[in-house]
């Protein structure tokens, strides 16, 4: 199989700008702008593996989060390239993770990892499970045990 | 005299503490913050008068924002106490403004002043007419050409 | 001790409004804004027990925030009245945790709880040792192992 | 003249996608998130035409935002492609003034008009003059009376 091994390596990471509202009086770009980019990445791995949030959220799901963690291992700066790369971890029909290494492009510094938990919910937000249609795809991008 | 002498002073006001993440590198509250506490002013000033905008959506209106005016006078800093005061200057079936002052509590500076013209919407985001229900409470606090 | 037994229980609370701006298209209030919720708790437990995190600034000294665990137990809605209840677990002079629980205040619901590591650091950004001027008072405040 | 005529259409423009987290319970991305676009779209327009924002700042100048307009004038949903267009069309030692059109990029359709007013501050947060080393080159790029 072409992509085991190094497989996460080709999974869709999404580049962004940081942005000057999102940096604090320290300097640095706030903490709390990191699950934005987090989820902004995770989008954009879902669009680049043929998966759109947009069609699950059409079909009366969404992927609430419920457990974030972020480990901040050097500071972003304003107008700093910053590169999220994004992978699936676990892909049950009850719970999806994620993981995320935020990374400085400019200079491939770590800039942060984190990882968020997701439960498929119905529009009232109570917990579901997955249709096939949509854990079959995930599980097939699931890359657990890197 | 309608007003009374001074009744756009007993509107209700909001106070608010800006917070560390509404700050940026400059050491200042952001300018794209400012929205955000006119919105809770707003919100506040409803309350404080009787209206629920929580009511007003359950009614399946919105009072989407049209235009935005914002003039920056001082800059806001972390921990500051801010003052919102917020008057309704014009209430139509079609169209409400609002204006605002906000004020640095410890030494009554002026901040900004600002407005907000918002037009009626249906849950779809048409533009509809405010019913009576809900326009006659508004035209009652209308406090037009100070 | 006075305070020994409950002691966590009387530690100073932060109440906050869900803002609308705060919410997103599910509907409740996005999970990228509970750290900055979180900060304004910790600021405010700061305050009400007689420590100015302005004046911690104003020593040269920053909390740099090096981790953030948040779960996420209930949706916050927009205009929920939500208490931040925050408590100093660990306070070594280059390590503070702290604790979080957010509770709705109309029904005393869990919405999530949460924890902040900080580093002190020095206006270049330099991981430093605090010194005991801030040391000794924060280890006073420090309840580990409820 | 290649660009006479048209100018501004040759300008540098951004393109960015509706984050999630900029959504609001409306369904429609929150009206405090267009100050952020737009000035990010001026930050690139900046950087398209050799102008680094950040060398502004490390001269020790802040272009701090006096006033803000905006026009909303249709919706933005979340994962639009916006187009931020930025103009200049005031550019004088003591104030510029940046226009702004928001278009969605899949249909062409107008989001949003929208005009910031900078003033040139030192560190201190006072006004001054811009030196000039930016004026000239802002002046040349500036395209009043379109």
């Amino acid at each position: 199989m072409a992509r085991a091994g190094n497989a996460s390596f080709s999974d869709p990471t999404l580049q962004l700008r940081v942005r000057f509202a999102e940096t604090d009086q320290m300097g640095v770009a706030h903490h709390s702008v990191y699950p934005v980019w987090m989820e902004a990445g995770r989008v954009e791995w879902m669009r680049g593996l043929g998966l759109s949030y947009i069609e699950v959220e059409a079909d009366g799901i969404s992927l609430a989060v419920s457990a974030l963690e972020l480990s901040y291992r050097a500071a972003a700066h304003f107008d700093d390239l910053i590169t999220v790369a994004t992978r699936l971890v676990t892909a049950r029909s009850r719970l999806l993770r994620f993981e995320y290494r935020l990374v400085r492009a400019s200079d491939d510094s770590l800039i942060a990892t984190g990882a968020t938990v997701h439960v498929p919910t119905d529009p009232s937000g109570r917990a579901m499970r997955l249709p096939a249609k949509w854990l079959e795809p995930f599980a097939a991008l699931c890359r657990p045990g890197d």
